[in-house]
């Protein structure tokens, strides 16, 4: 069940790329082997656990290495990528820098700081080794949710130490561009300050605000699709985050302390002596700061963001329901950019919410209206 | 652009919920008549705002009232309910009170203990008051984004003062329950401090993390889904959540002191003197029982949450590759219970992610592989 990437089928000449290899085919590794092999590219992959292994090769990620050791038996490398959990990740790079398998080393962790220092204090003036992360994930792991596509258009963090060379940043700039991410050079310290901002804090506020619902269970039953929203990161793997989150603790720690600053501050807005005029005024003023903030995160295809329309279509639950609107959308002729389904917990239905180009809204509520469904326009936002 | 809930067309008998009157055509109310409506049930609509309320009667809300006084030319009702942004619920309750206009009276205002403590302040002994609200929203508002599923399956918090009478808490329950709510009775003060922990404090939080984009642009450009995902809800609008939030000050803030005070133990397990391995230790506990809070969150339907499993499919992103795509699921007799599409940015196509029974993924992923799509199997996630 490989997913090939249509858009670099043929075409492209991936003999650029040279030969790469993956060491670690968990959910990163097997969909940097899926999106690599997808461009044209040469993948051979490493992994301890043969089982995981045979899977990953199974799904086209790559041809096995046959060795345990890494990197044995299967020739030399142009690339190499560690695609091992944070914690792991510095040992990894080191055995492959130390074993000359390689051209350049690379790696694709969530924390860069530590890691270049490990190595850094372990090799004098590295000039192959250039720290790699491309921000794209899913709340799971392992070779199964691996997707060829997931690194489309994402950014991919590339880091070197101040004596990498730039024939290595260049070679894990090709490797980001051939998976379809978009390389963006930094410095290992601001990568981990950012990414504590964007990624590590509120993954652990997902977790925090989750973790509350055991301590008040009655809140469970009041709790909205806000609120699941709000925790869905919390259903991420325990083991990952606690090696990320450690691994980058100083900067999670001030990012932190920021957050809580910041929520100290609507704290006291709220507090004893102040007016309940003033307090909502505060809260209009963060409300619409935070308006700002969303306006500034990338749109839909890296795109600026846009205004889209939405169309809200009562639904069955009925197999067939939402072929039946799809082909009825079809022949409207009117391209639906996001779709969300909203379930009526309680009922067997639900209601889909179609995004479309605001000029077109009109005319999809009317062709769905003709042919018998429930629809009415929904609010404009940005996407 | 009448949606009619097609479970409730003929059937039940709609005589018991009597004649309502709503005052307010925002979103609440204007989905509470079409609801109502769409039951049988008999509704007249009350705005100020006569071109507001004209689009409601016309979505099919109910008839508008004639008068600019509430209620006056409409006859008597058997209960009136207050859909009026929280900061005026209050006063318009107590004006439907005085009138005498309706046998009972109600609100859906997302705080309740400062309106019951105004009302009781003002009428001795009130037995005709009972406060309610539909748990239920969306980040949009006005009578276009009405929607007569909204209530369905949700908890309406149904919360009568000490002197409220019976018959009066029945007939809001019985109003619940013609929308497809799910009345849930509880004190003003327990619903007030439990919805600042789901709902009030959750919302903050969103727009505290959107408003550090603008303090610092860079994170923009490396925030993921999940970012985008903590942050949905800080494109309510911000009149709104002023008021909610003002006017459940002193809960909020409790609210706030508990999440800052768990900030702070995750702050400091990350501090100078701890060992990394410590530190990971208690942020894996954080994650597991944050998964422990997610397990108790009520499932789709209102059912206990129950694990399903994904496949994911790449498609294009030309109009009619959904139509295509859900025609090919059709024949496959595989019932879809969740959709989310997710976005490749950079790039003209996406991932759809379908949610399906364990024990249908196989089938559904054969099916697609056979009719040319590019599918793999997911996770598994409780939905």
């Amino acid at each position: 069940v490989t997913v090939a990437t249509a858009d670099n089928e043929g075409g492209r000449p991936p003999a650029w790329l040279g030969k790469l290899l993956v060491v670690g085919t968990g959910l990163m590794g097997t969909s940097l082997g899926l999106a690599v092999r997808g461009a044209g590219g040469a993948v051979h992959l490493h992994e301890r656990d043969r089982e995981r292994l045979a899977l990953a090769a199974s799904l086209g990620a790559g041809d096995p290495c046959p060795d345990t050791e890494v990197g044995v038996g299967c020739g030399s490398f142009d690339l190499a990528i560690a695609a091992v959990p944070p914690g792991q990740t510095a040992a990894v790079c080191l055995g492959l820098l130390r074993s000359g398998v390689a051209a350049v080393v690379s790696h694709m962790a969530s924390v860069q700081l530590n890691i270049e220092g490990e190595i850094e204090s372990s090799i004098v003036e590295v000039t192959n080794f250039v720290g790699g992360h491309p921000v794209a994930g899913r709340e799971t792991t392992g070779p199964t949710g691996a997707d060829a596509g997931l690194f489309h258009g994402r950014p991919w963090a590339i880091c070197p130490p101040a004596t990498a060379s730039p024939e290595a940043v260049a070679a894990v700039s090709r490797l980001a561009r051939a998976t379809g991410a978009v390389p963006v050079q930094l410095g290992a310290r601001e990568h981990d300050d950012l990414l504590a901002r964007v990624s590590h804090v509120p993954q652990l506020l997902a977790s925090v605000l989750a973790a509350t619902v055991v301590e008040e269970p009655a809140s469970a039953g009041l709790a909205g699709p806000g609120f699941r929203d709000m925790t869905r990161l919390a259903d991420s793997p325990a083991a990952m985050w606690g090696e990320i989150v450690s691994a980058n603790a100083p900067a999670v720690r001030a990012a932190l302390d920021a957050l809580i600053a910041n929520l100290d501050a609507v704290r006291r807005e709220l507090g004893g002596e102040v007016d309940e005029t003033d307090a909502a005024q505060a809260i209009v003023d963060l409300v619409v700061r935070g308006h700002a903030g969303r306006a500034l995160l990338p749109g839909k295809h890296g795109r600026p963001a846009r205004l889209l329309a939405s169309v809200l279509v009562v639904i069955s639950d009925e197999p067939g329901s939402l072929a039946r609107l799809f082909a009825d959308i079809t022949e409207s002729a009117v391209n639906v950019e996001d779709v969300r389904l909203e379930h009526a917990p309680g009922q067997p239905r639900g209601v889909l919410e179609l995004a479309v180009a605001p000029g077109d809204r009109d005319r999809l509520l009317a062709a769905l209206g003709a042919r018998g469904w429930s629809a009415v326009a929904g609010a404009e936002a940005p996407l």
